[in-house]
């Protein structure tokens, strides 16, 4: 029985799950969030299914394991009534603190702390690039405020002095905010002036880019910055088609 | 050496804090998320002192301690290089996790997970009762959306069968939401018609209000409504007092 590879819609049944107490992940192919899950899963070699969830016409039976609909979510088919657990940063530490393996967060709580709040300084520059990416008009100031807020890495990447924000090896930290990384390049494709990021202002971080790239989790999750270009210029025409992501391209 | 009681302000010099090793929390008096950190620091019983900061008109020094300015930050003065942690739920978990005493978190992943989601679930039934509370012309449907998110905190209770959200004993996840619960009873004095909530549909939820504000931390953390109204009042005149904290009622 296999699920199929396409994004469920408001209107289809809700497909025939296999009952084989394998946890379930729901997700959109192109959320950060809910490939921050799917990081996890994979870096943990936690087995697996995936079903994928239509964020613009969500289907009828979606909140019952997402109330606010939100993704991701994953449900716990081999725990006793089957819960459902959501927001990413949730789901990824408690995949962390209850499947063996390495553990991804540092042990030491101060560590833990300040990566955690490492993962949340992400925000602005997301914030500031998000409208040159899905929109026509974005602002003027919109590259030049997420450059300031990538300095930010850069300069972090100095004071820890190691590879990897986690350290010597690839960590939760750089599993939380690698989805973004991996699309900032698209600004490639989608800027009128093919938008590259500074390779001197961003040396360490650009490197970091590369040295994640080759992670195995992440070979199994990215995706091409092409793909997402495309699916950046469907969602920029009001109607976003998720199932791009599994076209060849 | 005792630091003034009073929100510090554009201007102010930095106060000169004892070198004595003690954490220091720097907070606003009537902001829920710093209210967190001190009901954490309470409930353990960690010493430190509090620096108030004024949010209208920030000292240019904070940024030292926290670079987007925001509050709650601590500072842990006993560490190399004394760093400072931000975010209300960061803080609080680093707290309960670093020093001694009972932990608030629940040990087994699964139920921190679901607990950490039903914090996060209160933030509907903020969105929707801020406006009421201080802005002079909220939504017609402010007070219903208000009703229906703490429908689930109604039924959560029922679900758990536990006198508070932690269990038998008062935990994170209460005092994670508590402040909240400090400020809607002042809808009584702010809103034209004295809403309250009623009795029969959140008879648990009304049970547990009680019960909290009897808790040690609680107490020594909770203002009365009547000051939150009061702070309220000057908020939405568009000159927040954040003083009226510390003058008598």
């Amino acid at each position: 029985m296999s699920i199929p590879l396409k994004h469920f819609k408001k209107g289809t049944p809700k497909p025939k799950l296999p009952e084989d107490g394998v946890l379930r992940l729901y997700l959109m192919r192109f959320c950060p969030y809910s490939e921050r899950a799917a990081l996890v899963l994979a870096a943990k070699q936690i087995p697996h299914h995936k079903i994928y969830i239509d964020l613009s016409e969500k289907p009828e039976w979606y909140t019952d394991y997402s109330p606010l609909g939100k993704v991701p979510a994953i449900q716990l088919t081999a725990v006793d009534g089957q819960p459902a657990l959501v927001e990413s940063l949730v789901i990824a530490e408690y995949l962390d603190e209850q499947y063996p393996g390495r553990s991804l967060f540092p042990a030491d709580p101060l560590q833990k702390a300040q990566d955690k709040i490492l993962i949340e300084r992400l925000a602005p520059a997301v914030s500031a690039v998000y409208p040159v990416l899905f929109t026509k008009n974005p602002p003027a100031d919109a590259l030049p405020n997420f450059e300031q807020a990538l300095d930010v890495f850069e300069q972090e990447l100095t004071k820890r002095g190691t590879p990897y924000f986690g350290g010597q090896q690839i960590g939760m930290v750089d599993y939380m905010i690698w989805p973004w990384f991996e699309r900032f390049p698209a600004l490639k494709f989608v800027h009128a002036d093919k938008y590259e990021l500074d390779k001197t202002r961003y040396a360490k971080l650009l490197r970091w880019v590369e040295l994640v790239a080759q992670d195995e989790a992440i070979k199994q999750t990215a995706l091409d910055s092409q793909v997402h270009a495309k699916f950046m210029a469907t969602r920029q025409a009001g109607e976003p088609n998720y199932d791009v992501a599994f076209e060849a391209v």
